[in-house]
């Protein structure tokens, strides 16, 4: 049994973590720190929890934290690299949930997040965690950064067209829509169901901090630079993400269909749907799956992708066990079985 | 006081037009038809009519709505095509707020609507019902045709952009999202809310009806040829509709904002946003209006569109009265100030 | 035109005033207060209010309160009993939407509010603000108590029972269930749509605030003292109360919905369904009224009653607008003929 | 491995069925019927099973259905009735999901669901599928009649107290409140989404055809006859039960609490939450576990209890599974450990 940690255990992303790790086969959860709730037991403040989870959070202590194989942060952006380098040192691999080591190119992340980075030299050796991309990386790594939600579903989506050069990079429009688990689990306004509930609306039309992580992704593979319009979308409903991705054709023609299938054949977590198919949110409900389906609308010469992901399971917790397991050099599906709820 | 006549009654835009007539202080509503519900009382079906309309619905009987002023059409698709011509001889007034007489290439349309057209020659003479567009011709006419809600919230949307100058009409995305309202009050398996509840979905990714609806529309107004790709979506909700549009700049750098203010300046029910703004469907719940945000995201080169309706206001019912209230000679907006119910 | 202010105008119940008021034809709304948003325009927190309320919240001040024929207390529990002795002896009305006024029993009030009363000597003052019951009080009232919005649905539907003395009142249940606006416009986790969305749970099942309110109401027709149970619930919706109330025959064989008809015949707000009906409370969104069936389960004896209202409007502003109305000498219905917005 | 067969495989019961076998280390799903889907691929009616279940729907076959160890009924009441005489003489064993061997009483059972037996004999052998009632009779039965999953919700609830003769049996009151999948999936118009969305009702308050279900299983352990008054409601959303419940305490002062704790000390799938606690439905979405919390309020002398459930799992499908577990000599909790998801 490996011994794993979480650090910032509160929020959706750490009970997510929590409820994919307790039955987990091969791995004993040591400790999972808060220091709000330090003392109080996991499942008083997460009931679906009583009876599989008997840890109490308790205030994060470097000691404790060092003596796991592998520690997870589940916390706000710019805590985790502000603790990682101990960790590390002390030989501790690492996965990171928030989007402290996902981008490298440090002046813009500091753009993007209004902070200076604490760590600058561990950004470049920090692994992407996204498993269809860089699975031998991550095996690895020390560390890894574990991707953003938004960008999982859109990154996914756009690689087999951009891989095989059939889309021009210039023009690729990504409309995603996520349900409201993914604005975390914190007292805001902004985020009560009175404001949310019976609604939907766009946010951050101007520039949300997932596009350049989604164009770093694709630049990483297109032919050329990637130019990208990302707008996200609050959906009422608790769990998911839709991407629906529009590409202009380069040469018409190709089957589409036959590239994604080449791409993700030996994929255990992509799953392209059928042509004509329309992938909805809750047949990933609590899975760690992805589904793809591809299609063009008549002779406009856009493609038209979309792309379905849990936002706490593949877009976070599922995807972070994931690279665990990677990373612990176990079945990368360990763990990850479940079927999604539907209805 | 006018006599107006509602044929087909049991449905949504049925009762959303009954709703907003029963209290308008210079129509009256003579008779409301449905061969399914006749005999039965309006309130029992909608109880939230209960006191306000005593009406019972009655079997289409030509005699009594040739005794309207103006009669809407409610119905389905290829209903109102087949008893308009008649009641026209007669000297009434139609407004259909189905599908029949909008698309002017008849050819189109019936392979859209899978029948054939029963009097194409009315369809050249109806007028599209979208006041923002054709307010004078609205007046005059004999047979409106009344918009689809996609259509109403993507033609407002990128009108003031093609009527500019100042997007290429050859890569017009628009990302349509809709509550289930618009999919109308029939048993289907797929419109549960056990189906459709926790969920998002797109649908119709290959091509829907409102494309060329949307598309003759902006080639009314555009300079080329328009290119649209037009994606609709179901949302977990029950009323509102939101588009996001996306259009590349021919001439970066214009007052985008400049150009809608000028363009609604003085439009009662279009309501054009302060820049940063995302507009929710929730603002516009049970509201004639239609509220639009339009930005850029940094240098793109990509404007930014977001449009707001109520799918059975604006985007049906409500447009309709506007546009009775306009065929009528009376004030535009009667009837139709009731402001939106937030939250 | 008379004059009226809002103390505490960032809430639900505040916005849903405005959205009542401003088309009131016989009220201006000189003044609408909030601390924390002095200076912003109210249109910038409420987008609905978008060309309808021009206002901009101040801080509250008394003089210019005291120049307002009547002020509406849309405040937390505890503000208004602060500030309404100064209103009152400079002769502007009042009308409390909090609990200050309700609860003529000053130690009861005491230890469910947890705080001590301010002015005391106006509690036995101030009028309860429930129509059906104290309209001609509330005419003549310089201060009016408006009812909770779970006491006006249990009022309302158990009344006539108890007037009429056919339940045992030793016996009551009365089982709530509230949609999430209930809980008010403040940030907090337990009301985030992550929270609460795709759930159902009782909550305060010991002993809820609004209790002794029903009892004080039902106790001031019972022929014995009143024992009440009652559980609210949380509903993953944003407006609306359904109460069912469960109530055991003294006397089997009584004509129960006569009894109701007869209660309420006269009654603008109260609308009684038919034998065999299931009152929804979208039938109520954003109206004013309260519709009620009564029933019986075979020969259980046991009488069950159902009673739904929106808990904004006839549960809070509708109300106290219907109050305004009666005090102000105006047509108690003024400005609250709305129908209900379905679906 | 043993084998079983889902007659009727197109519902929600069916589906969910599916998806806690198709994992299930002891038995193979090796037929799965449905008229009118024979033919089409399971996973294509059922995306969320694509990669899990490789079955296609066939017309149901005795030969097939014989050769299984063990048959599910998932089909609309009256169906199996008709074919499980056949089945039980070839020595297969059934679980009838549907209601057509729950209420002894022939002619209750025949005026609540409108149609005659079809084998009454039949009834009296058929064992209720309660496992915390009859978990020695549902290890030897030939044909297990599974509860409903209101009387599931409701008779956890209550039968300690009345098993502890500490409440009044001739006063019971159940509130129930279900997500919409328990009306099943089929095309309804009081189903869709714009009907029962955003909106929140009783139903069958007259009286439902789990009243009487209740009735007798609360009969069999109450020391006097049990009157019970039962009243469903319609929640937006999509799973869960809620069941508030009131009994009237015959001998103040009793440790409730202990009651319930020794009751269920040993059940895997009754959590005794803490006294104050309000059970969610959230947590126990998906899993088979019923929690429940009993209190008081105040001095009323009213015993108050909350039960939640996972209607298509402890209340259909899982508690299905739990009892063939049962049947087949498995453990009890073999393939049901999934830990509810939440959020």
């Amino acid at each position: 049994m490996f011994k794993v940690g979480i650090v910032g255990g509160t929020g959706y992303t750490g009970a997510e973590l929590l409820r994919i790790l307790a039955p987990h086969p091969e791995v004993e959860i040591a400790v999972i720190t808060s220091r709000g709730e330090a003392g109080v037991p996991v499942a008083e403040l997460f009931p679906h929890l009583r009876g599989h989870v008997d840890l109490c959070f308790t205030a994060p202590d470097p000691e404790i934290l060092a003596d796991c194989d592998l520690v997870f942060f589940a916390t706000p952006n710019g805590t985790a690299m502000k603790l990682v380098p101990e960790l590390l040192a002390r030989g501790t691999r690492v996965i990171d949930l928030a989007a402290d080591f996902r981008i490298k190119d440090i002046a813009e992340w500091e753009r993007w997040y209004g902070m200076s980075h604490a760590c600058p030299e561990l950004v470049a050796e920090a692994v992407y965690g996204l498993p269809e991309v860089n699975r031998d990386q991550i095996r690895e790594a020390r560390l890894v950064a574990n991707p953003g939600c938004y960008p999982t579903a859109v990154t996914l989506g756009l690689l087999p067209l951009l891989e095989a050069g059939v889309v021009d990079p210039s023009w690729l429009i990504a409309d995603g829509k996520s349900g409201v688990s993914g604005a975390g689990r914190k007292a805001k306004v902004g985020q009560l169901m009175a404001e949310v509930g019976e609604s939907f609306k766009a946010y951050a039309a101007g520039g949300h901090r997932h596009g350049p992580e989604i164009t770093q992704n694709l630049n990483g593979v297109a032919a050329a630079p990637v130019n990208l319009t990302f707008v996200p979308h609050l959906v009422p409903m608790v769990r998911g993400i839709e991407a629906t991705l529009y590409a202009r054709e380069l040469e018409p023609g190709r089957d589409l269909e036959a590239i994604y299938a080449r791409r993700y054949a030996s994929e255990p977590f992509v799953d392209l749907m059928p042509a004509g198919s329309h992938p909805e949110t809750r047949t990933v409900r609590g899975s760690n799956l992805c589904r793809i389906a591809v299609t063009r609308q008549g002779a406009s010469g856009v493609v038209v992708v979309q792309s379905v992901i849990d936002n706490l399971v593949k877009g976070a917790a599922g995807q972070a066990v994931q690279n665990m397991n990677l990373m612990l050099g176990l079945d990368e599906a360990l763990g990850l079985g479940a079927l999604a709820l539907l209805p």
